[in-house]
């Protein structure tokens, strides 16, 4: 017999009864009732059910006394109507069933280290990830690897009709260091000498640029050799492009426009465009983030004015000091035990605060530990910044501006999320623009590049380049959806000249900048055409495609916070051969 | 002014006449013409004549005379018809100019090392290679990479509809090496261990069959730190791809008809399955190689049983020895005279042939110094053989089967290729098939997986596995395209104990097994569908779609023949903290 399938496990309905079919997949469940055998038989596309009866075929229905789960099998069969009250209106399949008259097995399984078909699993994810083709098996990676498929097919046909090139650049690269670690790949010919994994085309693409192929993308893997905290993955993917002779004005639609293809084609949802545009400061002011949750409102009000007419001690000498106070109005928070204020104070403890004022409308006016210090005219001020209503609730954060906005951007979100403020179905997009072009980095004692150095700096900025460098904008911009950064873009310095003056600002020797770009300053100087790009992670799209908790949930094969891979070994030990070939050594682990 | 295109540099035509337009590009070439400057200016696209006349814009005029080449800008003005006998029919754009009436100078350009507008360019490779940018900006290379992006769309919207999925798989995997050398990735992490680059994603794809994902793809890149001989890359892209539960029958028109719609969407041409199949035995008879080239006929035929029958010692003291006798008839090559004939010779004795011997049909009868040694009928059994007709040449190699096979096939594409017998524009797709499952490894005397050691033998050669190894089938298959391999695929091994006694023909130890491919062997034992797959060269495809000389000529930025990138300059040396970090020392160069 051969396995040759004629449906797939999700197809068959009604439409089919009198039909004799060959489906081939998974042994799912079995049963055995009243001297039947019932089969789940199981694909990638859904559920059958597969009946054997002793009078249609006694050897097989004896051959399939021996099946067990995971078994692969092929089964020839009439298709017939299930018995009364034995459908099941769940399943797509579920009016019918295979009365089998062949069985093939073709491949029998050991006992999974874990279930395949119970619903709920409660395993430890590291047993999960070794035997990750099992838990794939289990349908709900399964189901997000095609929603993965879906998003890269649809962003590639949209950029080919926007006359993008897909062009695949090296990953055997130069280590031009900065910001993450490269991967470092010995080289084997020029012993001593090294390759690096890439941490993004962005040097491959403004060449292409130069090259003159005019709009580029790329679905490409990168790679980054950090701690990893969280959720971040050592590679990871993005879509990345980069267009001549454009601007924002012709970027942001035709991004819009992917990003609605992606999600009507992937989960059927409407997106509109244009999208909201926020300046990072205004997005600062009043989320307190850069990537800010616009799905509700609950927005970060600054009230140092109205605080420096009160008699607040703790106010007015975090003012003094430079410091800044911000708040929230939860809107019917005013219930809120002193447990639960408690629990915000501690909160935001967690993240730098050193304490959370709160005043509650109450009764028509504003009920507190604190409102004595506030007269009746600075309440009503209060009152009218924060539009505050019968029932709410105002929080305070009074340090300076970076951990109020942390602990006050930090603070919403929770709040929101656990009084249900949250409409999961709700995309909320946004550009976030003119980002500074760099910032103190306290470490190094220099500027470093905010995006990265080969933004353009805002021209009517320009001149404030070498005298206050921190307050020039960048032409870059950030696609945020939902309190998530989907990626971020540039307009690229397009002259030689410009982009060394960048590359000194940021202290960068002459002798690295030579190093490292020596050989992309020349390019620029051969003619580079006005370009912008953007960089969007693939992975982080269909997370939030897919409302899937980690980013492990959309890779296939990921890797752990580690950096291994569980189901392979990898990193391992490798051959000494291997290792003098490459002329290195390593260095003996210590005592 | 902005630089935002109404139209790019390929588009304008008689029809456009009256339109006021901006285009923005390179200057590729200036003229100075009777007080007119006439421009023309470049994009991907294509051409367009841009003229200022001083008595439209005087200052634009003025500022005109400053352009160099390679300059990049904007020109706004209104297309006008070319002047009488002024029209250029080669171009698209030829029968209209460009009336500037505004100009802007993007940016300026230093003199290119090499001209981009003359088309015949003789510098050496490695400058073009160092400038690459520059080289693509000349066109043929760019050309390229528009068919190398439609060849990946056209395969990926194609696989899509039969409903494979494209599934990334790991690039820091784990090192397993066999055939060619990995390259390794040190760990940060964990010291003294190492990721590997994939050689191909093989085990991932089986993986992915395992975990019930039906059927994958992918365009991967993938690995290989070899000795590169002739026309090979560090990383090259192959299509991969793999399915369950179906067989060659399925998989083989599948590719036909990808092939066809890549042939079709890239360069127009029409290509019809099904392709011929050649089992491996057959095409080595025929052709002498696995690859042939059937473009031309000049088949190579065995005349083993008539040179017995002949008194020429040294064909008969070759066949003593266990050797073959083969030969060519080159149609109407009679006419070659002794000078060639000397330099097929000394053609082959360059492949190993000690010799070449060669009988011409002339006035109705075989001439040779060799003739005498073969009677009358055994020249006819000759003449038959060959269906040799007036003024043919045969020519005869006698040599081990191996050296025949080479030596007759490297001379039948010579000769085809010096006579013109090879139409450029003609396409002969074949599937070779029935490779042998192993074949003796001289150097590590072991036998050697011919394919891969996951490939299915031929289900009635399994007894002889342990016996006689080498004559076992297997079901493997090769794409080939006029005397270029496309790639090969196979049905896969689906068992853990059948994977398991292959490793073991294959010499791997135990240990060696279980360290290497464990995970693997134990995830086939979890139920394992029927599986099978291939894996297409996409640098190939394109290189025979585009007509080119060299993988080099289809990637955008390629490494030399040494592995190197001379552009960026790769690989270098790194900083010192990069290996402290990664604990590995490189050992000091010998003195």
């Amino acid at each position: 017999m051969s396995y040759k399938r004629t449906h797939d496990c999700g197809t068959l309905t009604a439409q089919n009864i009198g039909e004799t079919v060959l489906l081939s997949g998974w042994v799912h469940r079995r049963r055995d009732h009243g001297g039947l055998i019932f089969i789940d038989l199981r694909d990638r596309f859904g559920l059958t059910q597969i009946v054997f009866h002793p009078e249609v075929a006694q050897d097989m229905h004896t051959l399939a006394g021996d099946l067990r789960s995971e078994w692969v099998i092929a089964v020839k069969g009439k298709v017939v109507a299930r018995g009364e009250g034995m459908t099941n209106p769940k399943l797509k399949t579920g009016a019918v069933e295979i009365e089998t008259s062949h069985l093939e097995i073709l491949s029998k399984a050991k006992t999974p280290p874990f279930s395949i078909c119970d619903e709920n699993l409660n395993v430890n994810e590291e047993l999960r990830l070794t035997y990750r083709y099992l838990d794939i098996r289990r349908g709900e990676i399964a189901e997000r690897l095609v929603v993965r498929h879906k998003t890269m097919l649809a962003i590639r046909n949209h950029l080919d009709g926007h006359r993008f090139l897909e062009i695949t650049t090296p990953i055997l690269g130069k280590s031009t260091p900065e910001g993450a670690r490269d991967y470092l790949v010995p080289s084997r010919i020029y012993p001593g000498t090294f390759f690096a994994l890439p941490q993004s085309p962005q040097i491959f693409k403004q060449l292409l640029m130069i090259s003159g192929m005019d709009r580029y993308f790329q679905i490409a893997t990168c790679f980054r050799d950090e701690d990893l905290r969280s959720d971040r993955q050592p590679e990871f993917t993005q879509i990345d492009l980069e267009m001549s002779f454009g601007s924002q004005e012709e970027l942001f639609p035709m991004i819009e426009e992917m990003m609605g293809g992606i999600f009507k084609q992937c989960i059927g949802v409407n997106i509109q465009g244009p999208f909201r545009q926020i300046t990072f400061r205004d997005s600062m002011e009043r989320y307190g983030t850069d990537k800010p949750d616009l799905r509700f409102g609950m927005e970060l009000v600054r009230i140092d004015a109205i605080a420096k007419k009160s008699s607040f001690s703790v106010f007015l000498d975090q003012l003094q000091e430079g410091c800044v106070i911000k708040g929230i109005c939860v809107k019917g928070g005013a219930e809120a035990s002193r447990r639960i204020i408690d629990g915000y104070t501690q909160f935001v403890g967690h993240l730098g605060a050193k304490g959370l004022a709160w005043m509650k409308m109450q009764e028509g006016a504003l009920v507190s530990n604190i409102v004595k210090f506030f007269d009746k005219a600075v309440q009503e001020e209060l009152i009218a910044a924060f539009q505050a209503e019968e029932g709410d609730l105002l929080l305070f954060v009074a340090s300076n501006e970076n951990t109020t906005n942390m602990a006050l951007d930090h603070l919403r979100r929770h709040i929101a999320k656990e009084s249900g403020l949250i409409d999961k179905n709700r995309y909320e997009f946004a550009w976030i623009t003119e980002f500074p072009l760099v910032h103190w980095d306290k470490d190094s004692q220099t500027y470093a590049a905010e995006h990265h150095p080969f933004t353009m700096p805002y021209l009517e900025d320009i001149p404030l380049l070498d005298s206050e460098p921190q307050k020039v904008r960048s032409s870059s911009y950030d696609l945020v959806l939902n309190g998530y950064e989907l990626g971020s873009g540039s307009q690229r310095i397009h002259s030689g000249e410009l982009q060394e003056k960048i590359f000194r600002m940021l202290k960068l020797s002459e002798e690295d900048i030579k190093k490292r770009f020596g050989f992309f300053i020349e390019a620029l100087q051969y003619g580079t055409p006005p370009h912008l790009g953007i960089a969007l992670g693939v992975d982080r799209i269909v997370m939030l495609l897919t409302h899937s908790e980690s980013l492990r949930d959309v890779i296939a094969f990921p890797k752990t916070q580690r950096a291994t891979d569980l189901m392979m070994d990898a990193p391992s030990e490798v051959l000494k051969e291997q290792l003098t070939e490459l002329k290195i050594h390593v260095e003996p682990p210590e005592v």
